[in-house]
């Protein structure tokens, strides 16, 4: 019997993670993998893009941690510039075709790896398909939009959606001297943070001269003779000059292949996997972007666009079809950004998330520093937390403040994930000294705090008797 | 019935922790609290005074968190420069002498708060009580220290003890332009961590240009026709010249009082206290570096003198003594500081530690980055984790590394505290973007390797068979 065959579709974080884990663990003799990429580059930080428009990070390569011929001399027969255009399940063939010769062939599997990640959510409004649109998911995106920037004829850029991507690429376009505009349709930027935490990012994004356009919405895109955008309508009427419109309003999972193979997708709209990755379809793995994962606290199936969970949910996919035992078990929320010099972070649910996941809470809001005080250097801190009532257990944490003080969040998202109450969470032992944090680290504070606030419920009458 | 009265025994971070959380809860015409401290100073944080002494700080009442005048303010009846000489735990009473006026008297109490804190360790060898040579214990301690470099006659400064307080203190002397010289008999400085990761501790000691003489220990203090110390000899028989001597070899529990008062210590030295902070004389509760914990880990009775703890301790005091409940559920052994540009951390149980405790492990070590490689600033950080054989439980965790390194270890303690397996750490949903950390964030990368490192051990064959 000749090498089983393994078809990896998507060249990035989740599929070649895959492919990488499989070949570990299966030779050549044992194990022939195929690995097809639509665009030019294989395992790069899509989330680095918006740095290396900023010329923050100078060279695009360094973006990319594992070129295509790394992964050839890996044993991987990796096909870049080739569309993967359907999948026979039934078959067990996937049909490619070459974007630069043109030419369409199949090619059999035993296992095959779903990552196709994600495309940018394109609102259905007059012009959107305009030259001067771009979507910055890919590195062939970004490569397109710096290259854009770098003609030269660029003045005003006007970014759709003020979540995650659009202020990072906001930053980099103003850091590049441009007039930049973002417009959203949520009261605050990244509306997954609460607007309470959502202001302090309103008045970063101002304070580094980012014009906000709030509670609107794109009514269209107006075109230039040539078909180049050169404005974006807004719901409320406004007109806002554009050379260049960029689509921050978040991913939907890219699915379509699989939609027409008939693989089944979850009620997110993702593609539906079970806890080692495998899809509903026979033989077939999904990894990244394009899967749905389980939400621990609000059980919900949801979809998660993030480096992290791709390489994560890569790795289990390509130890499993290498024929060991790994799980990916869910995630929590957690997400980081700064915007200039200000950090955010969240983790577990927003008050709105836990509202609609049924919880009953309360909430805690402090003000401290990063460092002792007194300690050169101490920079502000506010925690928000939030926790069941009664239960004092921790549901959602987030984070605002400067330097040093957002990756605390990821001591709150340990806590969450090992469903930890507030009462407790006042008792870790953390790290203490006057360089690294007040005697009562900010994470304390906030949580002793919450727990007041839980006891203080507890003792109120109820207001439900019966 | 008149008012309740609690003494408390030590004006600093555990004692006054207590009587402001009796406090809240009890108001005056309820409990009178008579509180002394034998010092100038409340409420202070010991661990900036080397920052302090290096100018960092620049004011020492910015190492005050709270005056005497604002513990009156609040209800307390404070009284420093006051010693408790003698505790009569039948008759509820204590003996206390006013330091500047000499008179004795005796104060009645219902409830007691023992938080005397801690002493510097002294070793026993000729020369030790001489003038010139400093603990660095508590504010007044400092503001000898400091006022003797402050006088200008100070050259060479010799620290009798490598470990945080020594390093810390070596480094505040070095900037000041003095000749430092740390002795310690380990091989490497601070101990508690294992010897591969104290070599980067002593390469950054040396760098900065404070000299260490390791695996040595102090032979005899050298004085002067005045008294005054002048050059340290070690055992191995070399005179370091000192102008002043600092003592930095850790400190013991300030138990004196209490044991000639028949209040028991427990195994380690400390008094021994429940999860409610209560000792095993009627009426006297304890809290901070005099007493004893629970290493969460080990098992085992420990005493571990920092401010996070004491802290922690006199709340739970003073909310039980108030009538409330709270209990502190012990330590894990986390410890953090800074040598120059260099961060280390630790939490849970170095190798000697696990091996002392029974346990069996694995290591693994990684080297990464504080921020994605490509990312500027990107700085290194090492992790080093212990791991249980076959269950994978973690059990202990070091970190070296550059700026933002070694806060991360809050995340290993939080795990640790959960007793979580480096399997399932390895998945945690922590935060990521590029100007925070990896795709894989150190922390999960070495969770990753720990894994692997069970995962190989678990498949070799059983060197015990039987």
């Amino acid at each position: 019997m000749g090498a089983q065959r393994l078809v990896v579709i998507g060249g990035d974080a989740a599929g070649m993670s895959a492919a990488s884990q499989a070949r570990k663990r299966r030779g050549p003799d044992e194990l022939t993998i195929v690995a097809f990429e639509r665009g030019r580059y294989t395992s790069y930080s899509a989330c680095g893009i918006p740095y290396w428009i900023s010329g923050a990070v100078e060279d695009m390569d360094k973006l990319v941690s594992r070129t295509p011929e790394k992964h050839r001399d890996n044993g991987i027969d990796m096909r870049t510039r080739t569309e993967v255009i359907a999948i026979d399940v039934a078959a067990r063939t996937v049909r490619a075709r070459d974007l630069d010769g043109g030419r369409e062939y199949d090619e059999p599997y035993d296992d095959l790896v779903y990552a196709t990640g994600s495309v940018p959510a394109r609102p259905p409004v007059p012009g959107i398909d305009a030259a001067g649109v771009y979507g910055v998911q890919t590195l062939d995106d970004g490569a397109a939009l710096r290259a854009e920037l770098d003609g030269g004829h660029v003045q005003h850029v006007v970014i759709i959606g003020g979540g995650y991507i659009g202020l990072e690429v906001a930053e980099a376009c103003q850091v590049r001297g441009l007039d930049v505009t973002v417009v959203d349709r949520s009261a605050t930027p990244v509306g997954t943070f609460d607007p309470d935490v959502g202001e302090f990012i309103a008045d970063a994004v101002r304070n580094m001269g980012v014009k906000l356009v709030m509670s609107d919405g794109v009514a269209e895109i107006e075109t230039g003779a040539d078909g180049q955008a050169v404005a974006v309508h807004t719901a409320s009427g406004r007109r806002l000059p554009a050379d260049l419109v960029v689509l921050g309003l978040g991913v939907r999972p890219n699915v379509a292949l699989a939609r027409e193979a008939g693989i089944p997708l979850g009620p997110s709209g993702g593609i539906a996997v079970d806890h080692r990755m495998r899809t509903q379809a026979e033989g077939v793995w999904a990894a990244g972007d394009c899967v749905e994962s389980i939400h621990r606290l609000s059980g919900q199936r949801v979809v998660v666009a993030l480096g992290t969970h791709a390489n994560k949910q890569g790795r289990v996919a390509g130890i499993n079809l290498g024929g060991g035992y790994a799980t990916f078990p869910g995630v929590i929320g957690t997400a980081i950004t700064k915007v200039c010099d200000l950090e955010v972070a969240r983790t577990g649910l927003s008050e709105r998330e836990a509202d609609e996941a049924g919880y009953r809470f309360v909430t805690a809001v402090v003000d401290s520093t990063t460092k002792a005080g007194y300690f050169p250097g101490a920079a502000q801190i506010r925690l928000k937390l939030i926790a069941e009532q009664r239960t004092g257990r921790l549901l959602g944490a987030q984070i605002v403040g400067r330097e040093d003080a957002a990756k605390r969040i990821d001591v709150l998202a340990t806590a969450i994930w090992n469903e930890m109450d507030v009462d407790e969470v006042l008792s870790l032992d953390l790290s203490y000294a006057p360089p690294f944090s007040p005697v009562w680290d900010p994470v304390l504070i906030a949580a002793r705090k919450a727990f007041d606030a839980v006891d203080a419920e507890a003792r109120s009458p109820d207001d439900q008797p019966g």
